[in-house]
């Protein structure tokens, strides 16, 4: 006899665990399948997916490091702290790193175990309907659930004729276990997992390139906060050459030599120790048995939902970066607290306009709403106020100015159609935004609420002033 | 002829310069008048009264680098960032404090320029009424003012017995200068500026004590928050003594000797290198001539005002420190822009319930709205959502995980009364709670906005789900 579930969830990320555990707080039985590509020293699969083990919560923990390095080595002095020239040791931040991650992922089981959430070990394979659900074979077990809830995730993508090797040319899971700093690093694609990682490795003292096939980088963000951003990195040392495509890249024990062509046409050669490929992702729907159930893929290959994550199969549901929309790992919690509830009889849907974004660089980059390009194209009428960091006390007093906020207001209405900052601590200022984009607050509201001194959310504040032409500070 | 202006503001820090800009900028002409406390090296007034100069922005800057150092001290060998044992370099420390001081005190008077306001040099006095309003001396020049705003802010309150001379005895003038790191500090006082000041020099070695005359510390604080700020403090070395008074302090040129009593009436010594006297601080009244011109003061002292910070006085206005309400900058800044859009006819007024209180701890303290035990004071019946820091990826990704953020709900409505958080920068996190607050937010609504992962914002998240029994995370 198979065992039966009410809720079998496939997969253990973001929105797997969460799906599963928001069941489980329902009244549901429930299971979650996990196989082990991140499987912890025993064997075991780990929970938590790309997010916890090698994407968000390692490349924040590396970038706390290696932050705090550039800090003692190049700010320290001015503020009267004497050290000696400071050396990084990469095992042991990796080792905390791990431990971290380690943390978080048993912290997960436990969550598990709390909620009374079974977890099973091995792919999720879909056999077919049975008579109360679907029949789901995991591993070499076969169970039945009521309503599947596939979380299956994203990969790194890989291009032709780049084998990735995780030691020389990396995707997201080597750049997070590079054992000594590259001299040279070359990053490919300058997109949000670039632009980290390549943070990570350049303050530690590589010599960072990135190469981007775009002619823009970060075209998913405002213009205008871009070129901020372009500007800072460049003092930072960052090359980053855009409109380049690449022709022949040689693998070697000890790196790597890329033969490409710029915008111009012209030839271009770089050598680097370690390259990293962050070229976007990809879906993960292989092994699920799509097409012999008939579950519906789009043409990215995505499971298509509708608007409440419903699959084209009955009871079959799926959330996260397997399915449309931003792969972001609160988007995916939130995609599956709504199919928890909604399978429990409750309302809600998804929608895509007040999702944060958040680059955590130097300085971080976040923002929420429409950018100023979009309102161009969609012939919306705005204001715009912006506010620069330099003339905030608490910056100043962190030696932290670059930057600015940016809130972009429909001209009639006042209501805040989107905020963009690039600057010190972005992505916690932004949920400010988001909150007010979430209450239809106009900057008026924003305007003529109370921020506290010295903090950065003052800066939020005088753009919002600044919406009406009546900023105090600048 | 004496110079005739539209608003003459009396005093330069934030709530003075922010009234004077403000009211330029709806079209008045506007003096601000500033005595020279805090004189720069020329002898000219330094605009930005206590807050720029002796308050909030120099202690931030120490607080920052002193973290750092602190950080470099006991943290950088668990992530990998080898250095040998930092020194602290105070007059660098001090110096660079100074010039963030400087820089923001100078944009202030270019901000005068940049909106035309005339910047005078010397203490206001009222001498009285004259046709179209106040004829009011300034130094040795006497100006004729439509309206007045009185905004000369507070200064320390002193203790009988107990000069300070800002060398050995100092009190926040002094805390801010102090040449060398003292062996063993005394703090009088344990409120936020003596938890601040105490905080500064602890991290950079010294030996703390704090003595409170009152059985409580932070009493307007949540008790929870209190509870657990009390015990990382003593984690990290606070000698904090509750209910100790005071009966004799004997100051050399070394330090002070302090003989006390604690609660059950034991007699206690201490002794140490430098004491901080921190306990409050008193309204600016003096030299205005309040008396002469009828100008009603509270019995506290400070010019009583109503709802819109009028005095008794027809034209004659009066702001911040030196009215009722907590001695905030930002509450004071609210002030100032509220006076000036009621003089130009347009509406506001004041209220204090959703004005955030920040401590910059380690770690850090905010809070915006009502306190448990207010709550229960009030008969409000209500719910509560707890969430902790060390559930939180980028807590832990920045070894910061102490603390939790509580959230106080309507048990009927759902309504958020009250949001505490004692934890990693807690300081920018209560933003978010006051705009909810201001919207008049449900817990439901926060649990319902998504939190970009990952961030201490989601922290709040947890709380807020947590209301209603369905944290996801702990």
């Amino acid at each position: 006899m198979p065992k039966k579930y009410d809720v079998l969830v496939i997969g253990g990320g973001p929105a797997g665990y969460v799906a599963a555990i928001r069941a489980a707080q329902l009244g549901f039985t429930v299971a979650c399948c996990e196989s082990n590509p991140y499987a912890d020293p025993k064997g075991k699969p780990r929970l938590g997916g790309t997010c916890l083990n090698v994407g968000c919560i390692p490349s924040k923990a590396l970038l706390h490091t290696s932050r705090l390095f550039e800090e003692a080595r190049d700010g320290f002095a001015a503020q009267g702290i004497a050290i000696n020239k400071p050396k990084i040791d990469v095992p042991t931040m990796i080792a905390r790193k791990n431990a971290v991650v380690a943390r978080l992922t048993q912290g997960i089981a436990l969550l598990f175990k709390k909620n009374g959430v079974a977890l099973l070990e091995g792919r999720g394979y879909f056999v077919g309907p049975c008579e109360n659900g679907w029949r789901v074979k995991v591993g070499e077990e076969t169970v039945e659930a009521a309503r599947v809830i596939v979380a299956t995730g994203s990969r790194a993508r890989h291009l032709p004729d780049i084998p990735v090797d995780n030691r020389i040319v990396c995707d997201n899971v080597g750049a997070l276990d590079i054992a000594t700093v590259p001299k040279k690093l070359l990053v490919v694609g300058a997109g949000v997992i670039g632009l980290e990682m390549g943070s990570i490795w350049r303050r530690l003292g590589s010599e960072l390139t990135i190469l981007e096939a775009l002619p823009d980088f970060l075209p998913q963000a405002d213009a205008d906060i871009v070129r901020e951003a372009a500007r800072a990195f460049s003092r930072q040392g960052f090359d980053i050459r855009l409109g380049v495509t690449l022709n022949k890249v040689e693998v070697t024990k000890k790196g790597v030599a890329v033969h490409c062509t710029d915008k111009s046409g012209a030839a271009l050669e770089f050598a680097a120790d370690r390259m990293i490929v962050s070229v976007g992702r990809v879906p993960n729907t292989e092994g699920l048995n799509a097409e012999g159930v008939g579950l519906a893929l789009d043409a990215q290959g995505r499971v298509e939902t509708d608007a409440h994550c419903r699959t084209n199969l009955p009871g079959v549901w799926a959330i996260g970066d397997v399915v449309s929309g931003p792969m972001l790992a609160h988007k995916a919690m939130e995609e599956a607290c709504m199919v928890a509830e909604v399978m429990a009889g409750q309302s809600g849907s998804r929608r895509f306009d007040a999702i944060p974004w958040v680059l955590y660089t130097s300085p971080e980059i976040a923002w929420v709403g429409k950018t100023e390009q979009q309102l161009k194209a969609d012939g919306v009428a705005y204001k715009t106020g912006k506010a620069p960091f330099m003339a905030n006390g608490r910056a100043l007093g962190a030696s932290e100015t670059a930057g600015f906020v940016k809130m972009l207001v429909d001209a009639q209405t006042d209501r805040i159609l989107g905020v963009h900052i690039v600057g010190a601590n972005a992505s916690e200022l932004i949920s400010e935004a988001v909150v007010a984009i979430e209450f239809s607050a106009a900057s008026e509201d924003i305007a003529r609420i109370c921020h506290a001194h010295p903090t950065l959310s003052e800066v939020l504040h005088e753009a919002a002033l600044a919406c009406d032409g009546r900023a105090i500070h600048f």
